[in-house]
């Protein structure tokens, strides 16, 4: 049986299009966290939802997250990835709408919020606490950590959560809150250099409860994207 | 600075949203193959693009690749992921067009295609030897591209490109062609063999100049899944 034939002159319907921006933060004490607004308008008026919004005609998809984000929470993004677009008809009440959705990452100095414009309100939450979300949140969500845990396990990501430098006890810490299960800390170090992403300084740092002071390391951008064309993080590190 | 704000009052524009597959095929003489079909009307009529469309507002982002690739080529998907969206501003001549790109892959009985309605031609074409294509329809290969070489080196992948039984020497021969390097023969065999996601068949099949009759597989796709929700597919196997 042949299907319905939609004709060539027959205009398309636009439908409206959003981002919606995963953005995790970290830091020592607290863990992972999320970011996340609570809605000033309805549908789901008070319930907490991801920052994001409507894109507008003249601007890029990823324009649209770092404008909404700003407005929405005054963060600014260290790390932006394209994570999903999210599509199912009915996953908006009020009408179409399409979600391309971004995995963000923020560093520690970004993690005091303001609330603004369409948000009554904007506050991090711990990962293994968050609220139930407005509309498919919940399933974006879940599809972030998935990739962000994915990730972690062939490929060393997560830099731009930590301050500019950090010893490698503090990377380790990071994945350890990230994978939920400790590391073996002789094994990592050994692989962490030997992927030569990390480069070491002359200065150290006094860790609390610590007597000796630590090495400071500093993730080199560059070398990493160098690494990641010829296909040479793509091994199983952790 | 303050970013300039968009009231809530003011209503979104809606923009148009369409799909584009990257639909892949194999044969062990031709190897890795695509799909293209030639537009019909312009912007660029007679140049070579991917299949794909406007997503009508009733139907999942899914939905609109299978019937646009029923539509315009007459093949059926045998996996699909979604791979991308691209959304620059100036991606069509036109006006805005939001594509969100799949990832296709059909079997070898699919590889006869049919044109139809939007698309003058539809034909395969070698993945080495690729005409210039339509808009960003070539960045847009290359992403998916990368993206399949990438997920081999850390996730068995591709069995939907081969018929329902294969031998192991046909499973390597594809493994090579989308590698396009050699494998180890027995690397290989002991590899697969003990992700323990292939069902060993009675029966055998002798390939052209082989004199040996060749054991037949089948993947078992609910053990992959399986397999790869407890994260035990993501390792160097290859």
């Amino acid at each position: 049986m042949k299907p319905e034939r939609q004709a060539h002159n027959v205009a398309p319907t636009p439908l409206l299009v959003a981002v919606d921006a995963v953005v995790f933060g970290y830091e020592a004490q607290r863990g992972v966290s999320l970011l996340l607004v609570q809605r000033r308008y309805g549908p789901h008026a008070g319930a907490w939802a991801l920052p994001g919004g409507f894109v507008r005609p003249e601007e890029s998809l990823e324009a649209a997250v770092s404008r909404e984000l700003e407005e929405e929470t005054g963060v600014k993004i260290s790390y932006l990835e394209q994570l999903y677009t999210f599509g199912a008809p009915e996953r908006d009440p009020r009408q179409r709408v399409i979600s391309v959705s971004y995995f963000v990452l923020v560093r520690p100095d970004a993690l005091r919020v303001q609330a603004d414009t369409d948000a009554a309100d904007a506050a991090w939450f711990a990962l293994e606490a968050l609220p139930s979300l407005a509309f498919d949140h919940g399933e974006i969500v879940a599809t972030a950590v998935e990739r962000l845990r994915n990730k972690l396990t062939y490929e060393p990501i997560g830099f731009e959560l930590l301050e500019e430098t950090f010893t490698l006890t503090e990377l380790q810490a990071l994945y350890e809150s990230l994978l939920r299960r400790p590391i073996d800390r002789r094994n990592f170090q050994k692989k962490i250099r030997s992927l030569d992403i990390l480069e070491e300084l002359p200065e150290t740092r006094k860790s609390p409860g610590s007597g000796r002071p630590a090495r400071l390391y500093r993730f080199q951008r560059a070398r990493y994207f160098e690494l990641q064309a010829r296909g040479q993080l793509f091994e199983v590190w952790i």
